[in-house]
């Protein structure tokens, strides 16, 4: 079954160790895509700019992304500017330029308001609302968000946590949200907000996988050479629900190998700046590098 | 096969936000022996002083421990008093009295010195390597150490490692010794300083181990109720000693379910003060967790 994806698309400008690079294409829905893309049809609803170079337009058609909710329009493109430093385990945002984004309204079609499976990707919470609204019947709702809507649209996270079955959090939003510090607590107090499973990202230490009557935790797959961690976040989402909508059903086994997927997708996509790995890796890459990893975890 | 573990028993005091216990019984050779008795005979190698409640005493040898070169000499007995907040993932030391450990030769019968696998957990360099010259034929040499003494005995620390098969390191000691950040790369070169393996630990985020030619992460297991993480590094040693020791040989199976020992060994030691739960867990106990947790991060 084919996903539908609110989120971002951004012109980044990124400094690691690695070097630095600018007005590279990005985004949570775009990142999100580039590993979904691999397990089924996605529906991409965001926004861009007059000034979005039509390369880029092309370049996701030619990944096999629905374009059709994707609005052009006047103004600039969002512009995300960051720095990675140390253990590049954390961005520092340098700026932020809304542009189009501030008078955005997203809108589906008929015909997409009938997909079942939506990611809500880091976005204005009051967007993710407006279009969760607009869906016919949903069946499995993920939703992502940030330190910056957690501190400043609380009401509106809160009362669409009651609406999605998994809440995605990094280890930092997941304590904050909740006021925990032990994350398995963490996570188990999220659930109370409503949804049914809760996922908490740690960067290169993996993932904690919290529901109603199972717990589990992956380890990051290990990258040597991690040269810009900018949307692992959103990729590893994009396996996980990829293979969860490819599946069809949720049960603990499912469960696992879509948190599998995820890791694998996130650790390609950190290889290399922007989407420079996951634009070009492939179904096999990923079942290859998942392979490797079920060895090296399995006892 | 039996183990020697050189090591410290101390008297700890510990703070952490489920309360605060003075001078119970701790020290990294007790801690490791804890985990590792639960798989094979455990030689232990240290020192207290006169003020050691000879309870502790009884306690170490009703639990099935060698202590004939465990020296009680004048003076006072080894006391550290540390402090945990927040996340619990590190100690603020307060306090240390090094007591008897100033004057400790430490000395191994004639049998003793026959013993294959050996644990030269946290202590001095100089003390470690000085046991390490007494022993015959030495087959599994495991070496843990701790950031002072990365900084102050740095040559006797670079000599020894050329001389051990394991070298056990928490995140941050890997880091600092190899002067990388990356932990995959660390682990790496850290291999360059001499031994076969090295094993670094992450708190809660578990284990990443590293060979010549195999790498493997494990999560750690999700504990809800972290109570004094004070010796769960001795304690993940020394189940994954254990089993070592125990199999008798060493390959990638092995490693990863050694590994996973030592992972459900210290999720048991983090969830009471001091020994409260490793003084009483079983094999059965481990069997059971390791059971869950294999369950948890299959796919």
């Amino acid at each position: 079954m084919s996903i539908l994806v609110l989120g971002t698309v951004a012109l980044d400008t990124v400094k690691t160790p690695c070097g630095t690079r600018s007005r590279i294409l990005g985004g949570s829905a775009v990142h999100f895509s580039m590993s979904a893309r691999l397990f089924t049809t996605v529906n991409l609803v965001a926004i861009v700019g007059k000034d979005f170079p039509q390369k880029h337009i092309d370049f996701l058609r030619q990944k096999g992304l629905i374009l059709s909710s994707l609005i052009r329009s006047p103004g600039k493109t969002f512009q995300w500017s960051g720095e990675y430093a140390g253990d590049l385990n954390s961005a520092l945002t340098l700026s932020t330029e809304l542009g189009v984004l501030l008078a955005f309204r997203p809108s589906v079609s008929h015909a997409q308001r009938r997909i079942k499976n939506i990611f809500l990707a880091n976005i204005d919470p009051d967007l993710q609302k407006h279009l969760l609204g607009h869906m016919h019947s949903p069946q499995l709702v993920a939703l992502d968000s940030m330190n910056y809507w957690i501190n400043n649209k609380r009401a509106s996270l809160l009362s669409l946590l009651k609406k999605v079955n998994i809440f995605v959090a990094n280890d930092q939003e997941a304590r904050q949200l909740s006021g925990e510090t032990n994350l398995v607590r963490a996570a188990k107090s999220l659930l109370r907000f409503g949804p049914q499973m809760v996922l908490v990202k740690k960067g290169e230490h993996g993932v904690l996988f919290c529901g109603d009557e199972f717990i589990c935790s992956l380890p990051g797959y290990p990258v040597e050479k991690v040269v810009d961690p900018t949307g692992a976040g959103d990729t590893f989402a994009g396996g996980f629900m990829g293979h969860l909508a490819r599946t069809g059903k949720i049960n603990s086994s499912v469960l696992k190998k879509a948190l599998a997927y995820g890791t694998v997708a996130a650790s390609y996509n950190i290889e290399g700046f922007g989407l420079k790995r996951t634009a070009l890796f492939t179904r096999r890459d990923l079942e290859r590098r998942l392979a490797e990893f079920r060895k090296s975890v399995v006892f």
